[in-house]
């Protein structure tokens, strides 16, 4: 009877596995076909019930016209939750970026006129404002002045000092208690855990309504706190928790991970577009950076969200210049090839940057996670940030918000700039065009300010490997584009004046002229921090693409790439993780990476049982009983059980997942359902259950909940194929057959342990699969 | 014996089929592993192959120093092919664009100081041009002009007329003839059957060096001749034939179809990229609309082949303004949110463009390929080349070449503008500000033109039709653009003629007060070009971001997007095929498309064979001879056999493609590498051939050449994952089994016609496979 026990149902009669639990959740089975928290969701199973449902729906829009009207709404949700993740995440990013203005000039003094605007906006508003004293008014008044009247001399100094530092370390404790206390997902960047998520895990809460919370309010404070520490990574988190939000309004989403999933990448997209302005470099970074899974029509609602956050923002206005974008910038000059040169050296630099700072920040990381130091977060998040307001307040150059410093040191110097960086000797026949201004020696101002710089740049490298991994939110991408922008103009501020004081070289003769405009610092600046943030991230197109639209044209393209590509190679060289790949590898996350598999494995020497372990706990189809099945379940903690005709056959028949069977065999569910089924109860896994005689229990029918189509490989399958599939499928496990017998399984875990292996890495860090 | 046969080899002893048919190929057998022309390449096995070839490459850089340099040349022959693809597509595109622009103008005169400057460059370097008569200089003759000495008069209309129709005869004579006489590939826009070979498939001689020369040669002729067709799908298929061209430079591509569509898929970003100087639109066109599997590398690599391909086509600046782009247009004013209405209501006329236009070119097509009409494609091309010239010399918005059109639609009106779309009242109190000018009553000349676009309108809808699917190199975008650009303009010179004579009404009393600049007709028609596009191409993230880069602004994305989202949804309301899969369907090639299949079938619905039909032809592992496996490869046109243990068992083993058995029992090669094989020796898979007395013939063995890892689903597999495994793996077959016993074979084509019978197309149009 053997092979026949299945073989009697027609195609048609027959439904597939995912089928089956469909009509299986209608029936008041509670919890079916969803995963437990720290698991990974079955691609293939998600996609498989949403064409269900669709299906039902669409045949369901024939019969009324009500249902017609639900139809249409149905298909309609998605671009009505990009429409609200779009607006959402958009008010979000304006009223963060407002608060961390207003907070971040509180440090220094209060605006008398009213107490809400910043400093910019307090002068603007004042009518006492001179273009040439353009951040000087009464209106705004520092806090020495205040308290005592004085604004000069010692003592007002030093009481500008202290309440400076009092200021920093009341926001970053303020930050790190409510992180504590109420969220603790709300801390980090978010944006390995996201990749994680979006690959198809589950971390329950770690998208919800408090973390949202927390994290924009915790941002605000960690930002104006003056940690060296971005708002742009938390931001991406605080739209994936924007698009949990809503999907939790659509059925279709709310109870489809995968489904879930497409909103999440778009919801990423819109986070970038927000932080930086640029909507079509937030498409590509999710596409690049982020997403696991990404259909056409993601890319499409991506594009959309991404737009109306953009939107969003700017109807806000919150730089107050009409601009979408974080730094806005415009030079007057082209560039010339011998420049690429110094542009290739910023790449080495951002690329060894990239390798030194991944290194250290893990090195301190697991330090923190295997040491003492990890037990007092909140004294470690106000230590670090009472040394970063104590070192940062003297030197100009940090002590004001890290974007304004980027947004400074981007500048070209026009006629009319006042800062110290564009102090340069005028000749007095000089006419003053606004724009193109020709090469001039400098003055004493840059000097000094090429020694801040210098300063500053050694204090942000070093104090961003301590922060970044702290307990409250913070991102990486502002720090890094710090230190490529200092970086980057004091080299352009180098070539400029190497090309003013000896333009009779030869290799300045041919592009530089007396008299002429050839160098621009700004540029090498921005060409830096593409170089550095390139190194950390090892982004890409999505890097060129952010910075392409933050200057607005194709004529810098070519230095960006030249400097973006040598940092990636650089930074390669020495290790091909970027940051968040190593904080993925560093916390045990289950991600499977997309680089490419290259060793000679064969699925025979991955799968489990290996050779000396006990036979695979298998269950058969129609010699089982209840109890045999309640002792599996006790004895093991595999995640589901393949079913097989006979132990002696061992020919495959279908999987069935442990949560679903130990619903299955519950007192509460099955047993009530199906009378008389008691402990010696045969369990079926077959089409029909033969007739068996009175006196024997009755049989609890099983197949309901059996998977048919279990995906199966060959033992001689290549491990470079199973990872592959793996990869392209989404799959949780896979069983290893030889002619027709079972083998083996292999999980996702094992195809992560066995390329942790292969690489020589910790194999034993992999987090519950 | 049956279990035991192959059970006693160790794991590590083993080697997967990949590896085999690698060590297979270093033996002197010719083309084992490479494909027949229009067959189906196994993308899994390619992958395997390439991951083989890197390892061995990089355990032979340690060897020495020699070996190191020359894998590290590896590596990087992958950016030099970029290089290259981008270097020459851009020369190209730039030859392209100066053949035409001149030999466009050859149609209605010469320039007398240089014959080969086109009617531009001729009055350029004129010193008798006046700036208010830009095109007109004694230099630049019509024909009449020449030949009789008259300009004026009906004479000399006539002749031109005669002489235009003449020369655009000429021209798409020899335009034909070069097509059929060398490069049949060469005609159409190639985009069709580029996506069909980025998905798989194999096309000889389709990217050669031939249909190379051919199509760039041809193209000039065929968009000089004035034919209602462009550049720029072609422009794609010329830049993939570049890219197949230097793949052969290099045995990593030459070797291996998958790594070949990678820089396939690269040059098709290039194309774009030259074609409109776009180059992220270009990277974004690759993705969204050609490419079928594309990695991260490869958007990387695709972009600077992009970027090389846009500035190679800068240097060479054939539109002489230092532009990247196309049509580069800038507005001065900003749209109001109550003009979206009439950009919705040029995003539906789009979207019923794109499905009319669609349904009428295939039927046309349709009748074409059936009936004696397709006998005549000299004829056809002539016909139509002199219709379209008689009917477009009249209306001077038809007689100059297509792009000239759009660009001048696209325009704003400045005070500068002499062309008769710009004919307005002045108010003769005017200041005339070079940009800011209020809105005006029309002219006569405007009035003209709005007749003169109508006629064109309708000629242009009528005549593409016909046009696209000839035997010349052929492109869509330029004509779709044409079409929505002058429904546009129309729609766009009504709206702000109504706004000026209607300013109390109570839509326009909010944004367009009396003397302001209210309304820019050039932005309509954008916005109609981009949602006519839209309707045929189906394009989305590309469309708006080719769009966005011809006018580098934020600005305008929402008009944009607003008509690209109707135009699709509309068109897509009535039949989700874009123009390049309906003419892929026609052509019957085995595309797989992106779409979501959601039928209820399952496997068995689909495997062969059927219930009626002859059993599986299989192989045993032992029990078969020489003559047998002769007899089944010419009783059965089958690419492949599985292997089985025994017919009884039916228990599979492997699989054996068609080729490589033919090779391998044919008389040159097998017999005489194994000497004593007759007809009558037996054929073994297995491992170890057993001893056999001597009387018997010697046995062949043949494991080398089986693939142990087939692909297998079980017959319960819903065909939604089948269909989703066939596409994202790329497989060729899939063997589908039941409890561990082989009952069928699906086959790609067995999917492709599946598929059509449950969307009632007709199955038997799919292509060989």
């Amino acid at each position: 009877m053997e092979p026949d026990a299945i073989s009697n149902a027609t195609p048609t009669e027959e439904m597939n596995g995912a089928g089956n639990l469909m009509d299986f959740l209608d029936e008041p089975f509670p919890d079916v076909g969803t995963y437990e928290d720290f698991h990974t969701i079955d691609w293939l199973r998600e996609k498989s019930r949403d064409t269900d449902r669709h299906r039902k729906i669409t045949n369901k829009s024939k019969e009324s016209i009500w249902e017609f009207i639900k139809s249409l709404l149905d298909a309609w949700s998605g671009w009505v939750v990009m429409l609200l993740i779009g607006l959402l995440s958009g008010t979000l990013a304006g009223v963060i970026d407002l608060a961390v203005d207003w907070m971040t000039d509180l440090k220094e003094g209060v605006c008398l006129s009213a107490f809400w605007y910043s400093h910019e906006q307090c002068c603007w508003t004042s009518n006492e404002t001179t273009f040439d004293d353009r951040d000087k008014c009464p209106q705004w008044q520092k806090w020495a002045e205040l308290m005592t009247g004085y604004n000069e001399g010692a003592g007002a100094y030093l009481l500008n000092y202290f309440l400076y530092v009092m200021w920093a370390l009341c926001f970053s404790f303020l930050a790190v208690s409510l992180v504590r206390v109420f969220a603790p997902y709300a801390c980090g960047s978010g944006i390995p855990e996201i990749k994680t998520i979006l690959s198809g895990f589950i971390i329950r809460g770690y998208l919800g309504k408090w973390t949202l919370l927390i994290k924009t309010v915790t941002l605000v404070l960690a930002v104006s706190s003056g940690l060296s520490l971005g708002k742009e990574g938390p931001l991406v988190h605080v739209a994936c928790c924007c698009g949990n939000l809503f999907c939790s309004l659509f059925s279709k989403y709310s109870k489809n991970e995968g489904k879930r999933r497409e909103v999440l990448s778009a919801a990423a997209a819109a986070g970038v577009s927000v932080a930086f302005g640029a909507p079509i470099g937030g498409v590509l970074f999710s596409l690049e950076e982020v997403s696991y899974y990404f259909p056409l029509k993601t890319l499409w609602r991506s594009f959309f969200a991404a737009l109306v956050a953009a939107f969003t923002l700017r109807s806000i206005n919150p730089f107050g210049n009409n601009r979408l974008v974080l730094f806005y910038v415009e030079y007057h000059t082209p560039w010339y090839m011998a420049e690429l040169v110094p542009f290739i050296l910023l790449g080495v630099f951002g690329g060894l940057w990239g390798t030194l700072f991944i290194r250290a920040n893990i090195a301190w990381c697991r330090r923190r996670k295997t040491t003492q130091l990890g037990k007092y977060p909140v004294l470690e998040v106000i230590a670090v940030a009472g040394i970063t307001a104590i070192l940062a307040f003297p030197n100009p150059y940090t002590r004001r918000s890290t974007s304004q410093l980027i947004s400074e040191l981007f500048n070209d110097c026009g006629a009319l700039e006042s800062s110290q960086l564009c102090d340069y000797y005028n000749s007095p026949n000089m006419t003053r065009p606004v724009d193109d201004i020709p090469d001039r020696p400098a003055g004493p101002g840059v000097y000094a300010a090429l020694w801040q710089l210098s300063l500053a740049l050694i204090f942000k490298v070093v104090i961003t490997i301590f922060t970044f991994g702290m307990k409250i939110p913070s991102g990486l991408f502002i720090p890094s584009m710090a230190v490529g922008a200092i970086a980057g103009r004091i080299v352009g501020i180098a070539v400029e004046q190497m090309a003013y004081h000896h333009h009779d070289w030869i290799i300045f003769k041919n592009w530089c002229r007396p008299g002429a405009d050839c160098v621009t610092p700004g540029l090498y600046a921005m060409v830096g921090a593409a170089a550095c943030l390139g190194g950390v991230t090892r982004m890409t197109v999505s890097l060129v693409v952010i910075m392409f639209e933050l200057t607005g044209g194709l004529e810098y393209i070519v230095p960006l790439m030249a400097a973006a590509v040598t940092s990636k190679w650089v930074a390669d060289a020495f290790n091909k993780e970027g940051i968040y790949e190593a904080h993925i590898r560093l916390n045990g996350y289950p991600y499977l990476d997309q680089d490419e598999f290259t060793h000679r494995t064969l699925a025979t020497d991955v799968m489990r049982p290996r050779r000396n372990d006990p036979p695979l706990a298998v269950l058969t189809q129609d010699s089982t009983t209840v109890e045999d099945v309640e002792t599996l379940i006790k004895d093991t903690d595999y995640n589901g059980f393949p079913v097989v005709v006979s132990r002696e056959s061992e020919r495959l028949i279908g999987f069935v997942q442990r949560r679903d069977l130990t619903l299955a065999i519950s007192v509460e569910t099955a047993r009530q359902k199906q009378d008389g089924v008691v402990s010696n109860s045969m369990v079926y896994f077959t089409e029909d259950a033969p007739q068996l005689p009175a006196s024997c229990p009755q049989p609890l029918k099983l197949r309901r909940i059996l998977n048919l189509s279990p995906f199966t490989v060959t033992d001689h399958t290549p491990m470079e194929t199973v990872v592959d599939i793996f990869r392209k499928l989404g799959l949780r496990q896979c069983l290893v057959t030889r002619s027709g017998r079972l083998l083996g399984i292999i999980t996702k875990k094992d195809v992560l342990r066995h390329m942790a292996q292969m690489t020589n890495q910790d194999p034993e860090s992999i987090m519950f699969n």
